[in-house]
């Protein structure tokens, strides 16, 4: 929602060739809604139809949304109601811009089918879902609370990021299912090999036992580079000569697994052959069974998030939504009685 | 180092019109020579002299590049010996790059030298980075193990990552200045205001009391967009129009830290009042200095990097670099004997 960052985007389309999809399950969301207002503010102004311009990804039945497309005719995409949104990348909600994308869906889908197989087998030594939620559940009762995703490959570290959603939102919850302060959860954290190396790979080889690390290796580069075989006379260059990057990335990632081992450090690895869509809708999926049954085990609901309601009424409040005239007079009271510091 | 992105970048450039500034204080880091062996192959391969599209910005005396430099006659600049890596950005290893995109380096280094001042003054209530490491450590001490960092604005998000290096590679340390085994450090994460507030803000407000949270606020954005009045009659959409984005998007600041600070989480805020190079210079030295501190507090050796040598040993060995045969023997004997766990 950075108007640096819109404006820049909106600078860079034609509206007359762009459709908007607005994704939101209640059509309340600000950050959504905002966006959806300017995206038709654009298409009206040019005097475009709207239906042909935009189309909602919402409730099959309920929110505003979908109101709105039922009132003018937009066409929809629906999100099913009893999946909520970190769960739903393999869903409408993932799906269309992964198809726009040139992403073929349906071996998207069949990866998650077969993983769906893999996550189902009741031998846990086989189940890499519930091997990895129990390591994860084991060293976070051992005061592990730090979950390292660190793929080396920058076509896939939005993986990582698309995890500490999954991981964050999911676990980190106040209360159990008895309704007990538990205050749960597991930090999710992103790095990128072999660059984080020079950034995070000390603290993870001497710091304090607080980290599990997971490693995303790729062995099969789209596009690979041989490093030519200059200045062979200097022993510390001429050992790259001849070499490939993949190899040579592929080789550090080997080095910092071997350090960290060394060191005591606890972790593991993902392994892509290549980079599909079958191997990306594998990992979709064996990470949201991975985390559904690490919610089982730390006894919490994985599934809601009642932590963000607060800061969303503040934002209500404060920009004059209906409704929240008391709360705001509240907010704004408590906040003056603070006392401020500012440097 | 990742080949699909070399080759990406490369992609890009006509060498024709490119200049590659080599930076490496001791000229063997591999990812960083490799990147050059590449660079330069393609420079002889287009009949050009390297002397013309190559710098190096390299130690004044010592290293391997220097050592090209002076018998090619390569252009250079100099790298401080006293200022390690993840201290140097204010030095010509960040100023150059800094030059070429257009910013104003010498506001930069004012900005610097003015929070020099700032940071000088024996009174921690008026010196910025003494209290916020003492806060930090403070914290720490009570088993906060980690430090987020989260910009509210787009073009500021790469200072978190900044910070991530500074504060991970100072501070995680096994051996304190007694030589006693400590293995402390803060894991700094970084986190993108509003985005993550759907991904990371619930684990912050209801999870474990494990983090100390900064926001960096933006006043002024460069550019701004307002939010038109359209669906008028939904209550849930109808307080948006006429209201800008930064309005909205400050706002929703305003709801986290309130939120946090409502379920007792610690959070403190950074404001700067425009992005401009004084700005950010003051924010690097302040950072800077805090680290430095915060390292006499933990009474660590902020400026070494043990914790890396094995990993860069083990990459040597692997890629048959001379005079690490023998270790790279070792190596192959450990891996083989240790049992392997695939699913």
């Amino acid at each position: 929602m950075d108007p640096d960052f819109v404006a820049s985007v909106l600078d860079q389309i034609d509206p007359h060739t762009t459709l908007f999809n607005v994704i939101s399950k209640s059509g309340t969301t600000a950050e959504a809604m905002s966006n959806y207002l300017i995206a038709r503010g654009i298409i009206e102004s040019y005097g475009l139809d709207p239906k042909k311009h935009i189309i909602f990804t919402t409730d099959p039945k309920n929110g505003i949304l979908r109101k709105i497309a039922q009132e003018e005719g937009i066409e929809t995409l629906e999100i099913p109601p009893e999946v909520g949104g970190r769960f739903s990348v393999l869903t409408p909600v993932g799906l269309l811009s992964a198809l726009a994308g040139g992403i073929d869906i349906i071996d998207l889908l069949n990866g998650a089918k077969a993983m769906f197989e893999k996550v189902s087998n009741k031998n846990i030594y086989e189940n890499p879902a519930a091997l990895n939620a129990l390591l994860h559940f084991l060293y976070y009762k051992k005061g592990y609370n730090i979950s390292v995703m660190m793929p080396y490959s920058n076509k896939l570290l939005l993986l990582a990021d698309w995890y500490r959603q999954l991981w964050a939102e999911s676990l980190g919850k106040k209360y159990n299912i008895n309704g007990e302060v538990v205050n749960v959860g597991q930090t999710p954290v992103k790095a990128l090999g072999a660059t984080d190396q020079h950034s995070q790979v000390q603290l993870y080889n001497e710091g304090p036992d607080d980290k599990i690390i997971t490693f995303i290796k790729l062995e099969k580069f789209e596009r690979d580079i041989k490093i030519p075989k200059i200045h062979e006379e200097y022993s510390a260059l001429s050992y790259l000569g001849g070499k490939t990057l993949s190899e040579l990335l592929n080789t550090e990632l080997f080095g910092t697994e071997y350090a960290l081992t060394e060191h005591g450090k606890p972790n593991m690895k993902v392994i892509f052959p290549e980079i599909n869509a079958f191997n990306v809708g594998q990992f979709f999926f064996v990470y949201e069974f991975q985390t559904a049954i690490m919610g089982k085990l730390l006894e919490i609901n994985a599934y809601d998030q009642p932590g963000v309601e607060l800061g969303k009424k503040v934002t209500y409040a404060l920009m004059g939504r209906e409704g929240y005239e008391e709360f705001s007079k509240e907010v704004k009271e408590k906040v003056e009685k603070k006392e401020k510091f500012i440097l």
